[in-house]
């Protein structure tokens, strides 16, 4: 199973006519086959009016026949078999174990939004049965159910070619929650994409859904995904990416005529607080562990720790020269891409160029294109607080040691943070008072709070929350891995004294789902 | 118990430095003592810094301090007594009966939140436990709660002096979130505002919590508004009023460095749709029904019926004929304010002066000052789709009917309404396949849906939904009514491996809150 360099509209397959669009191998340089032609507004229509149409259908199938598509999709996907991984590794760079893994992550994850639906918690369902006999006034019938909010337009994210990508985290989401997905799908990685989106339209075929369920555009530069989310019948957006990709998707969506939701997951540097007593008991344990998560993946997941801090003094010492012994023993990896890679450099210029920060080491150079060559720097709390530069997230294995006075400063400092969607604790018995203060400061501040771990490394699971206030992400009030995510795309609707015969299935008296309900406020199943 | 004229500011009270505020009589154009003056930046300044250093402490109280504080709200708002009703009377032009059942309505919904509150559903615990011999990755533990969003500016609205004002939904249900509160009161019953402010600071003394907890700060124009929107210690705005209004608040909140939520509830004209049998059959009691409802405190809810859908024929004719009727036996009603009566005169004369609005009806014109004339008028529906202005609402006791071909031509035209917060179906048993037509096309496009009444009587309660797509409110993914509205005001935190000591009391081992908790994804309690 090969790409054909196409796009995918509802079951067909087309070429673009805009700009030639083709992968490179960013280990090699190589421009990979076949190539594409991206797509314009006449796509962007097609695929929006399929998604309409498809909307009102697809919303209302039943919690067993949405789970199966899911599942469907899940096996068609591993049915692609080994072409997955070896067109994902020409494209981006990435080793095979990696890739499997995050193929497994990916059907695991619409496995478990599988399961999600047929639970049924996410419909909120809820019932005040009528009260003709109250006094003033009677009470009405009312029930509650959620519904869809309509086609979401999904894009691609660069560093996860499989599952923040065409079947990813937010698509995977969002056909639970009932809604027909449009993905603009990541040039890098646009082989790997087709073979995905190929696999989702064979799936929704064989479910015998409306084609509209699903589409798949490409497209060079910000064009297509501006007409996408511009257009008035998507009702909500998924992003993955930078905080100015993001944000420009912001901005679209506000200005359209009926403004609409976009979760985007932008920017992060994941502070990690080195606690006086686990730097001085571990400090060489904690930097080998810290190395290790730095390194991961060349350092281009969005947990990456690129910010610690420590109070000066010999233990921070040893810690800094112990991390930079272990950065300068790992092996230069592969970016993602030239423009990745490129931004990076970038970055880790603007921080050795920076009259207030230290380098202390750097990684082996590599050899070949694209290499990453990790990057530790130092910088006094004081400086750090006056140039908010410094709190830019530079994509990459490179990170920035801020020296505090004491933990206090680190306490003023840490209030000081934009939103994250990590923060890390290295601690132990004797640092749990301090951690008791920095604790609310960080639940104000970040998503997710680690003890004695690392940020990256992602579950899939019911309590994880992968979000943060901006710019970690858009919208702080969810989070874009695990169950909790399917409510981004959902809204409540009641229905008022309305004849059994016209109330939709979930909230006809009874419960015939079987699922959850409030009734008259008591939690009943 | 009579109003200082005095902003409250925490435990203190001030006056401003800025503009005079007085209220006005509006049914006797006479200017109330007493005479406040505005608040400026400090004040704004003051409020939100003490809002901020009570938000690490108040969002931490225990279910029952919290629900109890609520309680106590509601037991120092009724410890008013009847200066409350005789204010709000002098200063809104409502008769008695509706402000002690809209003072009842507000004391319940208190005690609602309370439930709700100590009920805990809103934390929405997860835990997912470690997994250590896991294969090829360990897992981590994982729990998640959620927490409030921070402080929460929340705007009086004009038509509810009591419970969509200082009080009202938007506080009731942010304090329950365990967000602190600045209330921006609306000039037009400042001092019955001062009075409940003051009710809600005696609550806070007495349930010894930090006094920024609530502020209530008054000012003329826009500006102290939208500074208080533009406050970064401010993280989420409560607003019911005009769509250009929460616009301009919407607008603000997506410019500030950090964007923050805004649940604006705006615009809607609430169709009803006439369907044949039903108006055949019992067309002069529909006509009865929707005048009074229509008229129901001069027409000033949100869910005013304000436009009308039938198919052209006899039936209709009649209807128009016995709604014409009635209107003309109903009294003319005292409007709010001066403004808001001089808006309402200005959109009756737009659409008598339409050249394609023809004028069914008009009530009594009444004597007085800010009296409102009702008023009924109609048109085709084609007329009706090709000018956009026929769907600006006209605050106040006016409706236009809009005559269609046939249910065909009704359910397009319905398709092409802007987002509402109700649509209405008078509906007998002939008419269920219509209804089950446009069913779909209503879910898509209003929060709730009712059958064989009328949208006026908003029960606050558990499945209630006032809420809908834009410009009905700024998020559809909401309601600002009933229990579910506390969810406006949270986000969820995740806590990874956290040391037993370290852990928040509501995710900590054994359930000490006694709530109920998905546990590896199976709901328990």
């Amino acid at each position: 199973m090969q790409p054909k360099g196409v796009l995918i509209i509802g079951q067909e397959t087309r070429s673009g006519d805009r700009d030639e669009i083709r992968a490179v191998n960013p280990s090699t340089g190589e421009a990979l086959e076949p190539t594409y032609h991206g797509g314009g507004g006449a796509e962007v229509d097609q695929a929006c009016q399929l998604a309409l149409e498809a909307f009102d259908h697809f919303r209302e199938t039943g919690l067993e026949s949405r789970a199966s598509f899911l599942e469907a999709i899940a096996s068609e996907i591993e049915a692609i078999g080994d072409a997955l991984i070896e067109r994902a590794m020409a494209e981006t760079g990435l080793p095979r174990a990696r890739l499997e893994g995050e193929r497994g992550r990916t059907c695991n994850q619409l496995r478990l939004f599988a399961a999600v639906v047929r639970a049924g918690e996410w419909l909120d369902l809820r019932h005040d049965p009528a009260l003709p006999e109250r006094d003033p006034l009677p009470r009405a019938d009312l029930r509650q159910r959620h519904i869809a909010l309509g086609p979401v337009a999904v894009f691609g994210a660069s560093n996860f070619p499989l599952a923040f990508s065409v079947a990813g985290g937010d698509t995977a989401s969002a056909l639970a929650a009932g809604c027909p997905v449009v993905v603009k799908g990541h040039s890098a990685h646009i082989g790997t994409s087709e073979l995905v989106g190929a696999a989702i339209q064979r799936a929704v075929a064989k479910c015998n859904l409306p084609q509209g369920v699903f589409s798949l555009l490409f497209g060079t530069g910000a064009e297509i995904g501006a007409m996408l989310v511009a257009d008035p019948r998507i009702k909500a957006v998924g992003f993955t990416g930078s905080r100015r990709g993001g944000q420009a998707l912001m901005s679209i969506a506000q200005q359209r005529p009926e403004p609409i939701p976009v979760y985007a997951e932008m920017s992060s540097i994941n502070p990690v607080f080195l606690l006086p007593e686990a730097l001085q008991a571990r400090g060489a344990a904690i930097a080998d562990g810290f190395v290790g998560s730095l390194n991961l993946g060349a350092g281009q997941f969005c947990t990456n720790p690129g910010l610690l801090f420590g109070v000066k003094g010999e233990s921070l010492d040893a810690f800094l020269a112990a991390s930079g012994n272990a950065l300068q023993a790992t092996a230069a990896q592969t970016m993602l891409t030239p423009d990745i890679h490129g931004a990076y450099q970038a970055g880790v210029a603007a921080l050795t160029d920076h009259p207030k920060v230290r380098e202390v080491a750097r990684g082996p150079a590599g050899e070949g294109t694209c290499q990453c060559q990790p990057a530790l720097f130092t910088v006094d709390a004081a400086d750090f607080l006056a140039d908010a530069s410094l709190q830019a997230e530079v994509f990459g294995a490179a990170a920035l040691v801020v020296q505090c006075r004491d933990v206090d400063e680190m306490t003023r400092v840490a209030g000081q943070l934009e939103g994250q969607l990590t923060a890390t604790l290295q601690m132990d018995d004797g640092d749990l008072a301090a951690a008791r203060t920095l604790l609310p400061v960080l639940e104000r501040t970040v998503g997710r709070i680690l003890a004695n771990g690392w940020p990256t490394g992602v579950e899939v699971c019911h309590a994880m929350v992968h979000g943060g206030p901006f710019p970690a992400t858009s919208d702080a009030r969810t989070t874009s891995v695990g169950s909790a995510a399917i409510r981004r795309f959902l809204r409540p609707v009641c229905y008022q004294n309305l004849p059994a015969e016209l109330l939709p299935e979930p909230v006809r008296d009874g419960n015939p789902l079987g699922v959850t309900r409030l009734v008259d406020g008591q939690r009943e199943g």
